[in-house]
């Protein structure tokens, strides 16, 4: 018998139809003998719907109120669903992030796990129960306030429960049947990744993939949590996220739905993302002195504006001025260039571009670090296929370039046959998944 | 400086625009220097959208389940209101039920409150903030399971909260100006009752006066809570509920806006209320042997179903049998009879007579006590006005009457002027409240 987290997302229990759907493979799992705890998130769009309640009373509503509005969606799914497992014959408890010992710092909308301690999650198990957790929520340690975990909190929730009970494996559920070597939307013969490890699944989610957030691979790597994306609607293997073997109570499941053969010979490249999120801001003739460039991107880091690339043109010799581009989320664009149009007389730089209309391609694969040729290879068949490289950005497993956004798509599907990727198993590939 | 505990109704608060006005009304009394404490329900039909939610996904949701779902419902209003006031410039901490320290046994769906400890309350008011409570839920003591209080339950957190708080009046904001001496849809002279007495109001609120529910008066009664039932759409005061006079601080507001003299000559009779929602069930030729009563009542007594009034007819010497009649609530009728039907083969009586056709009409008053025509003179009233008496049933401060429904509005006119209720202040009643 093993323990199993199952994690379901907003569009997994958007309506009854949905919850009673998710109960019914809920239901299943428990009854194959294992134990099982379950991560819920809010119904469908149901947390937009209180957000707009909260700014039609307030334009910047308190974080503290916000977050406690926030966590009425996932206490109303949660409760539903424990009904809908009940009408099954189960006995099924639900919890509040609080009531699960899911303990965080107090930055309300974004606030990090401190601490799990399921005693009561323990104890509904003990008992035989289904537990019932409220994701993207917890309470704060010392004023015992509602916090929310912000974007991908309930995956987090999902991989931090999975790490405090010591599970065997926590399943996320998502429409798409798991990660896949690219998105078949663009590339139609994108095939479905068996398994991957934790750190080239954070580059992947880094770089625009966009089926588990960041944050929830970290926490799975640093607790080393075996998690399996997998889809809602069907009953498949999707992808596993872990540096260990799949573990042997989930093998021969495993290996009945699997491409053959998938680890005998480990493919050099993992997969290939893309990202449309970005922007990029050119500083043009920055004085070539020390301390500009710090000056330029400290003005951005006291905005608690991330960025991403960056790159330098070599200083132009007889004006004794350089150029500076970086990238960064299209969403924080205007407010780093309001920062750096401030700072323009002070620093002496000629002028500010800004530029939405790039998009960043990334290939990953812990193969890379053995294959020298890969670089050589990407920059090859972007080439042939006539597209531009304005940036590039490399890591130990990664090779992420920026191309303008309207050759994004080439460069997807000309990487991704580059590095044989290619699906061969002649399956249909569904990316979007079935019913939505 | 008082501690004023404020509760406003899902009607107050059902929607964006409800709630901005709440807020306003919640930041005058702060500004005029007293400490609030506001009670919530959830907004307008929520509660029940949250119902019909269950119930499609399981026809009998379990009762914890159910009570965690119905609770999002004030989550979601408290954080809204809380946020409403905040827009004002005040500060504002929601809080739920478990939070505010009420205490619950747990009878899930119509918990009974066991202690408040609103420690966390208190805070809030001690660093001046606005506190503001989730009506109708607590937590239960040993389990510390998420409860609920059941019908009337937000007024009864208010008037448990101003108990532990030693408030120095529970507001009940409603959609009347108050206590009626009648239903002035029936009885257009009806006036307002400036104050009541908690005996005359348990009456009255058992009776069918729906402005109270009765749990709430009772736990007024017990720990001595000034309550003042007023409107939310209008300044002026409603009806005081209390043993002794209206607090000091709340005297002067009171003399300028209640009809002169109204203590000076205490009436008879403080009001008159009338209940359309009871049934009359009559077991017909019983017989007159002892124990068969107490077999046809603890027959209902074991389905937990509450009767009210009893007659039973004098036997019929030449029968040996003789009728029982009593009236219950309608909602209960079904049950009743079901059960009957079942004993009727043991029991031995001839047949049972069904009946929610009826009407109940009472007239309260301490006053009574110390005029023995009381009686007399509603009989009179009644029969002037052509209206059949088919039950009666006093208590020292009440009388109720059964009567034909089709003539409980004509028995409702003729007691209340037979009483000389009759408002004397010229002013237009509003009973129903505008907006809604």
């Amino acid at each position: 018998m093993s323990l199993i987290v199952q994690k379901f997302g907003g569009s997994s229990v958007a309506d009854a139809e949905s919850i009673k759907r998710v109960a019914k493979r809920i239901v299943e799992t428990r009854q194959a003998g294992h134990d099982v705890v379950v991560v819920v998130s809010a119904m469908g769009d149901s947390t937009d719907n209180l957000i707009d309640l909260a700014t039609n009373v307030s334009p910047v509503p308190p974080a503290r109120e916000l977050d406690m509005l926030l966590t009425a969606g996932e206490r109303i799914s949660m409760a539903v669903l424990a009904m809908a497992i009940a009408n099954l014959g189960l006995e099924a408890q639900s919890f509040t992030g609080s009531q699960a010992g899911v303990i965080t710092d107090e930055s309300f909308g974004r606030a990090r796990i401190i601490d799990v301690t399921p005693g009561r999650i323990r104890s509904a198990l003990d008992a035989g129960n289904v537990a019932i957790v409220a994701g993207f929520q917890g309470v704060s340690q010392d004023t015992k306030n509602i916090t929310t975990l912000g974007r991908g909190g309930s995956d987090t929730t999902a991989v931090a429960l999975a790490a405090s009970l010591d599970a065997d494996v926590c399943e996320i559920y998502t429409d798409v049947d798991g990660v896949f070597t690219a998105d078949p939307r663009i590339e139609p013969t994108a095939s479905k990744i068996d398994k991957i490890s934790y750190s080239e699944m954070l580059e992947m989610a880094a770089c625009g993939a966009k089926v588990l957030m960041l944050r929830c691979v970290e926490y799975a790597r640093r607790y080393n949590v075996p998690v399996h994306v997998r889809s809602s609607f069907s009953p498949h293997q999707g992808t596993w996220v872990t540096d260990g073997p799949i573990p042997d109570a989930f093998q021969s499941q495993a290996a009945t739905t699997t491409t053959e053969g998938a680890d005998v010979e480990q493919a050099i490249i993992s997969g290939v993302a893309h990202d449309r999120s970005e922007a990029k801001i050119t500083i043009v003739g920055v004085p070539d002195v020390p301390g500009k460039a710090a000056e330029i991107f400290s003005t951005v880091a006291d905005k608690e504006i991330d960025i991403d690339m960056i790159v330098q043109n070599i200083s132009i010799a007889a004006t004794g001025r350089t150029d500076i581009s970086f990238t960064l989320s299209k969403s924080e664009g205007r407010r780093a260039v309001e920062a750096l149009e401030a700072l323009k007389p002070r620093s002496g730089f000629s002028s500010l571009e800004y530029d939405d209309q790039i998009g960043k391609l990334s290939v990953i694969g812990a193969g890379m670090r053995s294959h020298p040729g890969v670089t050589a290879a990407l920059f090859e068949a972007l080439s042939g296929a006539g597209v531009n490289i304005e940036m590039i950005s490399t890591s130990e497993i990664r090779i992420s370039v920026i191309t303008r956004s309207d050759s994004l798509d080439d460069a997807v599907r000309a990487a991704h046959r580059a590095f044989g990727l290619e699906g061969t198993d002649g399956e249909a590939v569904v990316y979007a998944g079935s019913g939505r």
